[in-house]
């Protein structure tokens, strides 16, 4: 199934959002105030099973299904020397994870979530965004559509990841174009680069704007121009979710790098997300931040691969354990509050 | 089997506490370094694993057979109206416990741990702070050597947790005496109480702290004379754990107030406990840094009943998937960093 048949269709589906079941999340809310513990003494848990109420319609929402879509990609620009690791490292990690080796293996086993990885076009790829747009238009809605396929309406939480070597630094052009500030603010360590490549990969995010900063007038087009055949995968995963009223956690920095021009189009986009966790990459915090974003972790992560989300999960998890399996006041014969 | 027979008993393990297999956790740091990730890229995840290795003295620790043990207590000091519940809600809750409807059965049953409810003399609540000492020298032992009859040397994590209708009182007491502050900075609205209950909390803090000010002379004493029995049980498990290499998740605020009188005799006793989470209690974050704790997760929980260990225990589950799961990068034909 193609989701989205051109760009005009990404943009009136990203213009026309749907909310979340308010009358689910109402009943869920009550229910919460009827349970064994002190109004509100499970803090972020409570807030989670309504949230979750609300887009998924249930009063008693479930964690059954749900799936970690890992998306990956090459970068033209990961040429110019931005990571520590070299490109082919992209196709060996996707072997990794289909051999079951890699942490977000063992991460999505210990929270019993479905992996499903997405290599995208890996022997192509996108050019360098420093000499030209990453993609051609056919291309970005190909990987757009490429990340809503992983989509379906039955999954009760969709975890979005990603792998793609140098995919760092179009994360930033993108962050820096949309939300302003200096390269240096965006420009990270990444998978742990040293000071001279830290210096090649903020030039290449300041060559990026410098070439594509007017031209980049909407999503899609942020996209295409700066971004990469995984970062624009996610974009169209997290719209076909909010299309869907799948709820969706967002790991890391490239993750919510992908949300960022959806978030400029239209801000209602980040409501059926929440933020796994803040990483140790440096913009990752001034990004949920603009977001408006409370991650629910910080556990100085920067793996990528829905590593964050695979852990952030069982707190979703425990979550709705809770709000479904607790005895209310009235059954347990307990006396509540003064 | 009665671990310790006496004060003295307890003196002496207290002022010997065994350290970490330091062998095992060297190798544990060098199989992290092998893993198919970035070096460090698993942040946190990669203490708790050598972390565990340490204290379990096996490279690849296990997360296999976790129990989270629940003390529960009655207090004098709530008599004077601390609380926002009244006290037979303590064994109203343990019959909740035992009747699976509790927070903590539904966050034991998500992250796979069993659960063990251990009331201590719920029918004699200890005796007004305000009075007297909360327990004679017997009575005080009794409640450590039931907290210290929750280990065994076969749990591979322990989590520890409490409910005790007032318990945030004594709590506080505890904390005032050992490390300083006014009542005001340790006492908090507990499960929810308003502002002219605080006022009598913060007089009950005042009255004990003059009282027993003086008298505190050791670990055993404060526990004995500020504490309750569910808190001097927490102290008994947490120093029987250490004596049988058993790490342990600590819940919150009350769970850190029993730890508080044994790190001010030995300093080391925090080296094989995490701190689970930084709870809403106001004086959560103040005790966790006194102790040198960086905690897990902070999800404004404020509930007890060891439910922010539960959720924390799969952050400890997580990383130890990752670090025995992983595939090396020679065993994954992956290039290393440059």
């Amino acid at each position: 199934m193609t989701r989205f048949r051109d760009r005009a269709a990404f943009d009136r589906a990203l213009a026309a959002l749907p909310g979340p079941d308010m009358l689910a999340r109402e009943a869920a809310a009550s229910r919460q105030a009827s349970l064994t513990k002190p109004a509100g003494s499970l803090g972020r848990l409570e807030e989670i099973a309504l949230f979750m109420a609300g887009w998924q319609g249930r009063e008693r929402p479930r964690a059954e299904r749900i799936r970690a879509a890992l998306f990956a990609g090459n970068h033209g620009v990961a040429a110019r020397g931005v990571s520590a690791f070299p490109p082919e490292v992209t196709s060996q990690m996707v072997a990794n994870f289909h051999n079951g080796g890699a942490a977000i293996n063992a991460l999505a086993a210990a929270c019993g979530t479905e992996l499903m990885i997405v290599p995208i076009d890996l022997d192509r790829p996108t050019a360098d965004i420093c000499d030209g747009p990453a993609m051609a238009e056919a291309e970005c809605l190909a990987a757009i559509n490429a990340g809503a396929a992983a989509v379906r309406p039955d999954i009760d939480l969709l975890l979005l990841g990603e792998m793609g070597i140098g995919n760092t630094t179009p994360a930033a052009a993108i962050c820096a174009q949309v939300l302003g500030g200096e390269a240096k603010q965006w420009a990270g360590r990444g998978t742990g680069l040293d000071a001279r490549g830290l210096e090649r990969k903020q030039e290449a995010v300041r060559r990026a704007l410098a070439l594509h900063g007017e031209a980049c007038s909407g999503a899609f087009e942020t996209l295409r121009r700066l971004g990469g055949r995984e970062i624009a995968a996610i974009a169209g995963a997290v719209l076909a979710a909010r299309m869907d009223h799948v709820p969706v956690l967002l790991d890391g920095f490239i993750c919510g790098a992908a949300v960022v021009p959806l978030a400029r189009d239209n801000a209602e986009i980040t409501g059926h997300c929440l933020a796994a966790h803040c990483s140790a990459e440096a913009g990752h915090a001034r990004l949920l931040e603009a977001l408006g974003f409370d991650p629910l972790l910080r556990l100085d992560m920067r793996l990528g691969e829905a590593s964050g989300a695979a852990v952030a999960a069982q707190i979703v998890r425990s979550a709705l354990a809770a709000h479904a399996g607790m005895a209310t006041f009235a059954e347990a014969a307990v006396a509540g509050g003064l």
